[in-house]
């Protein structure tokens, strides 16, 4: 009388975020008859660990899909274009952390403390958000619930982690060569990371916001299910290497008392609360690498408007902000009974 | 027939802001008939770097100031409440770059470019405003004299030389020893600096706020002499040696298209206009080092609200956010005939 657990493709699995997503099954214990990693023929025969012994890393092609259940995709848009819908067709459910279906309004786009309800309606494909939307919107959405949210105003502090392994080596390699006194060299930023802030993330768009910006403002809204919610951001990479950081001012309808927002968000799953700015404790980026939940704090009123709030909201971006964000939809559509076990 | 040329004191010379005065007078050509560098005891006898040969250090006392016409604060708070009423009863004027007398009403509180006017009721001491006051209230003089600001949100990613010398040497240490595989030692900061952002600078006050975040509202508002404008800050040290960068969101009164701005801003004095986004062009901390200007781009609409906008400024905290416009208002002094030299 046992159920059967479903078959796990992972693919992009020897990327930074891949790689988290294989350690994130194991410490959660995701039910999976078998998990295998997938990737282009150029990663092809990669090891890569997972429980107690390692996975050869298999070339993804187009019948690789074949007796999967789920398809775990994190290996960039072009590749989920191509090989998602070849996922669906052989019968999985496909949960994708590129950006190719996220504003798709066929597709939902889940956090599953936010919006599980919108997995009801998938078409097989799952849309997971980009990081910085993913944490933000954690933080604003028991307070959207509770005062109605009319406008926020956000400012990034991005890791370089989200731009993949390559930029963790961009930054160590640079800051290296400037402490022994060689020039730098930039390859996947366009200017120094090291000792810097690039107010640049992903490429400009004609209204002289940056992608990231704007998947900010589209992302939120369709997450939260709300059009009216009036968002405008600044995103800024700086020079950490895991856990994006967010100065967030919030503008509500009703008026919520710091002490009231941070006893809401104490008590809405996914957050933890460090705020307490007379022992110097508040979320950092160092703090939140590896761990689970949306941590926030200095969370004040701002008096400037007649419902203002600040706050400070820390995750890490490669676990909250992708892989984990991916196996926490799985889950959600396996306590839904939204995956079918062939 | 010839002007007698003021004798300058450099009170805190051996620190980063002191040695900085010490360059840029230099640099400038400032019409100095001597410069002699004070510190505390403890630093006496340090030789500074000034023109061709160098300088000796001299202990400060209360009799110091005797002969002087012209000194130049840089030695924290206590020095300055201490020494500065000797040095104006001594005859000098005194610029001032600590905190003691900021929001003293009897006091100015003046950046040149914004309120030189404000220099022609001082009673003998002008204070230097906040570094990150500076570089703002700059980029925000010009929109409000066209278009009167109602409000601005502001989140800051400040440098480590805003904390002094120990400061830079505490990053510089943080990351060889992480890049060891040391432990890490924090003694200037609360927190490691290093590969982290600290959303604390300056103690906290009983509002959640920290000083610096309250230095920004309350600064800001006599610097421009406009008690109605709105402003709310989140301030935060990221892990760069020098250049502070501000992500400002301004709401006006009237209308202000992003082209204006821009070219409002351009013709500003003080001002460096980089904004070219299709060429990945943007005001960097690291450009930004050594430079006299505040460097203002990305500027673009926010149409979250009817009349807004975004911005990034950038400036070199030691010099225009303490050393340079400390010098500069010297210079305007002297220009106003508002230093008596004897």
């Amino acid at each position: 009388m046992s159920t059967k657990n479903p078959r796990v493709a992972v693919v992009g699995a020897t990327g930074a975020v891949g790689r988290e997503m294989l350690k994130v099954l194991e410490q959660r214990n995701f039910p999976a008859s078998e998990v295998v990693p997938f990737s282009s023929a150029r990663s092809a025969g990669t090891k890569v660990p997972y429980m107690d012994n390692e996975l050869t890393v298999i070339e993804l092609k187009e019948d690789s899909f074949e007796g999967f259940d789920i398809a775990l995709f994190s290996a960039g848009g072009d590749t989920s274009e191509k090989f998602a819908p070849l996922a669906v067709k052989a019968g999985c459910v496909v949960i994708d952390n590129s950006n190719a279906w996220r504003m798709d309004p066929k597709i939902p786009l889940v956090v599953p403390e936010v919006n599980p309800e919108d997995l009801d309606w998938h078409p097989g494909i799952i849309a997971n958000p980009n990081c910085s939307t993913i944490q933000l919107v954690v933080a604003l959405k028991p307070i959207h619930d509770k005062a109605k949210i009319k406008r926020v105003v956000v400012s990034t502090y991005q890791a370089v982690s989200g731009s993949g392994q390559k930029a963790i080596n961009e930054l160590e390699t640079q800051v290296s060569r400037l402490f022994n006194g060689k020039e730098v060299v930039s390859d996947v930023y366009p200017h120094q990371i090291a000792f810097n802030c690039l107010p640049q993330i992903d490429v400009f768009l004609e209204n002289d916001y940056t992608k990231e910006e704007m998947k900010m403002v589209n992302e939120t809204k369709k997450i939260m299910g709300d059009d009216s919610i009036k968002l405008t951001a600044t995103t800024v990479r700086v020079p950490v290497f895991y856990g994006h950081s967010e100065s967030v001012n919030v503008e509500t309808t009703e008026k919520l008392s710091a002490i009231d927002c941070r006893n809401l968000l104490a008590n809405f799953p996914g957050i933890t609360i460090i705020d307490y700015p007379e022992k110097g404790h508040y979320p950092m980026a160092i703090d939140c690498a590896g761990e689970d939940d949306v941590f926030v704090g200095r969370i004040r009123e701002d008096d400037t408007i007649d419902n203002g709030l600040n706050m400070w909201v820390v995750a890490d971006n490669i676990r909250k902000g992708a892989a984990l964000n991916t196996i926490q939809i799985a889950e959600t559509l396996i306590e839904r009974g939204l995956v079918r076990v062939v």
